[in-house]
């Protein structure tokens, strides 16, 4: 099946067969298979609106690899800031529309990838995705998301260290847990961990607090991919039930949506929740279960590090598999 | 002819041959031909005062299509300030002399590129572009300008542009427009535009409102390569007769030179010049010109979305130009 | 002698044998000799809390050059602040531990190099190297150190500057000096100045002002290495005794160890002590000596434009120097 020239915005847009071929490439490439330098001589620009460090080291190291080369820029910081909307009068802060910066960057380089995060003062703004969707309109090449509202690489990631610690996921039980963070956060792992698991047919249990519910385009959408891969999806608030014989722990913290732009008033909602946090008494309720969280993690905040110095953690295979699987992707998408 | 080891500080530096061989060889290399990696093993630097999109991806990715590398520094940001004065106690905010960096650069690297705009507080001072000048004296490697007070790589990208939809250049109508913006712009771009459109033989035309007079040095300049080259030069604050007849509008704001740091004041003056905005009105005029603009753009401020989408639009063919003329720049000066 | 999968931290954990091996093979890649691409396809991570212009470029190119890549990261600016210390809840500003960090940039890369000063407002705690020390105890792969508390590849620079200019540097004298700049400034090159010209055989004078002493630890382990290699180890803060008959005068200016967080008070010690910058009349009392500084140096400050200017100065090839024994410690470490 060929993905050549298609856009990675979210996994929603591939089939699970699709994404299965993007995996199964990805561990050929983590054994050092796969062909030399699919990529020689090909350029991808990396558009960061926000801080990484996992995320730019695998996509400029994965490009290196595959022969091409990235180059990294961070519009409102190194470039100029950017103007999404159509038809505005620009006379604020943007000096440059998206049309033309993306138009540009397509005549120089073979794809695009996008990390922009919400502005977290109104939702119904924010889950429009302003800045990706403007960017994959004009673009005449891949763009990849490399996390706004959704963060599918870090699903590939996710699913390739499920698939490697628990074999074929079909059924096994996949606990997101909500936890505890200082700041009130992006929901994209979050939404992110419900679609794939559920692509892959797992059985999935999202547990948060109530109000922390997830956007409904996300929670009816894993809904539908339980229905069609035979798993299922519970949402529930009982800390107790949920860990009961999960597989797969998930960790993530975020910001509860009815709050968003009043994050004062959420902090001390938020307040009361640090009994969220993974430890060892909520991971013996489950089946051995292995756990993992998408970095950065805050430690004795999201999880304590008795948890995250076990053997159960996998979080630092899933951050490797960042650099396989995004690999995979780019050989797919561009070569 | 050889530009080996030459710096490219400013088109006037070239003869019309130079830069037309310039040229040449870019639209071999756009075509795909040329040696595949005249640069193979070699390192440039790319020295950053201020922002860039175009400028940063461009260099960064033709040198390793050439075969070599590209390191960005940002002196002040994650490199050291620096003191391009002579004699001085360096007792202040400058960590660095130009002296010691540029010759450490020059130990390392086969060239050095350079964007450092003006201070916009005083125009005397500015004029001297001491930081490129200081450079280019301690440099015995190429250094090129990549936008100080003038931005010759522009120029390049912006002729290849006209001759690729206009054919030779020569005797065709080239109309500059100062266009209004919320800030006080850089003239380098307009400097460069009146220096390259006559340097090609063009008939030159400069609108701008009265005030907004460029330097007399690129006037002057200007006024001698149209001499030279059979064509000629007029400025003019009446719009209508400007556009009237004009093959190509190149749009730019500037501030006015007599305001340098007097920028409150100055705004007030060209509060009232909004109506220089480049639209389909005043396009009517022209003999079916295309339009184009060296972006950033700051769209229904400089130029009307009408015009900006219309197919006479050339300001992504011209942003596309500048990976191509460079790689042809960087393959003469450093080949 | 293998270096293979080896930290540097500093030239302490190395014997003078390696060292000499290490300056050997960097002569050798100067004059464009070694193996033609011995980190082919290996990725080295620079991790730089600070701002860098030599370090960064000779990395960075340095890896090129080998024919491999380096990605630059900066945490806190555009990576996750980190955190260090174990055990901590992390609810502060960090949002990402050492551990995994360090952990996920070893499945990524073949190396690290990091570059973090000290914090200056408590030497116990900084003569710790908390961050340097942290990634070491976390990393699976060589950890390289661009400059904490020591700056061992600065060391490395300097002696095969001193061997260039000076022959065998046993016996030879060098003298240290403290220089008199605006702020309280990192004791690592200092440090680092004292352990390899010791460890190297040098007869060593260190001259400051009282009250300047560097951390005991340093003058310690000079001291034994000068014991071990025949050299000798002065210090004193008499300025003409230590300049008469000096072969080598390397200058360089640090903070007051016991007023470390109390820098308005430090200023007014230092106020008085201008007159330690390196001038003419310093430099004619010694054996004809050559000149160096690490770079950046600030001119008139540290030393007159006329000793920076004169034929005895070496800081440029120095800094030249940084990228050759950088590319042998690399090839050594990671080949």
């Amino acid at each position: 099946m060929s993905l050549r020239g298609r856009n990675f915005l979210t996994t929603q847009d591939f089939t699970h067969a699709e994404l299965k071929d993007i995996l199964d490439l990805a561990v050929e490439i983590k054994r050092g298979g796969g062909s030399a330098h699919p990529l020689k001589g090909k350029g991808l620009a990396l558009l960061f609106f926000n801080p990484s460090l996992r995320t730019r080291s695998s996509f400029e190291l994965g490009m290196f690899q595959l022969g091409g080369h990235a180059v990294v820029l961070a519009p409102g910081k190194d470039a100029w800031p950017m103007e999404p909307r159509e038809g505005v009068v620009m006379d604020g802060e943007a000096e440059e529309h998206v049309k033309e910066a993306t138009r540009v960057l397509c005549r120089f380089f073979d794809g695009i990838a996008v990390r922009c995060f919400p502005k977290f003062q109104n939702w119904a703004e924010d889950r429009l995705d302003p800045m990706l969707t403007a960017i994959a309109k004009y673009s005449t090449k891949p763009v990849i998301n490399m996390e706004t509202i959704v963060h599918p690489c870090q699903e590939l990631a996710l699913m390739q260290t499920i698939r490697e610690h628990l074999g074929e996921p079909r059924k096994k039980k996949f606990l997101l847990t909500w936890t505890w963070h200082p700041k009130g956060l992006n929901t994209a792992v979050a939404n992110s961990a419900a679609l794939i698991s559920t692509k892959f047919g797992m059985d999935v249990t999202i547990l948060r607090p109530e109000g922390y519910d997830l956007d409904p385009r996300y929670v009816e959408a894993a809904r539908e991919n339980a229905k069609a891969q035979g798993g299922s999806l519970t949402v529930t608030s009982d800390i107790e039930a949920a860990y009961r014989g999960a597989d797969f722990v998930y960790a993530k913290s975020w910001g509860a949506i009815p709050y968003f732009g009043r994050w004062e008033e959420e902090k001390q909602v938020r307040a009361g929740l640090k009994h969220f946090i993974v430890d060892a008494a909520k991971m013996k309720l489950t089946n051995n279960a292995r756990f993992s969280h998408c970095l950065p993690m805050r430690r004795n905040v999201k999880v304590t590090d008795e948890v995250a110095d076990s053997p159960a953690a996998m979080f630092i295979d899933e951050a490797e598999n960042r650099l396989h699987v995004q690999k995979a992707l780019l050989a797919r998408l561009l070569g």
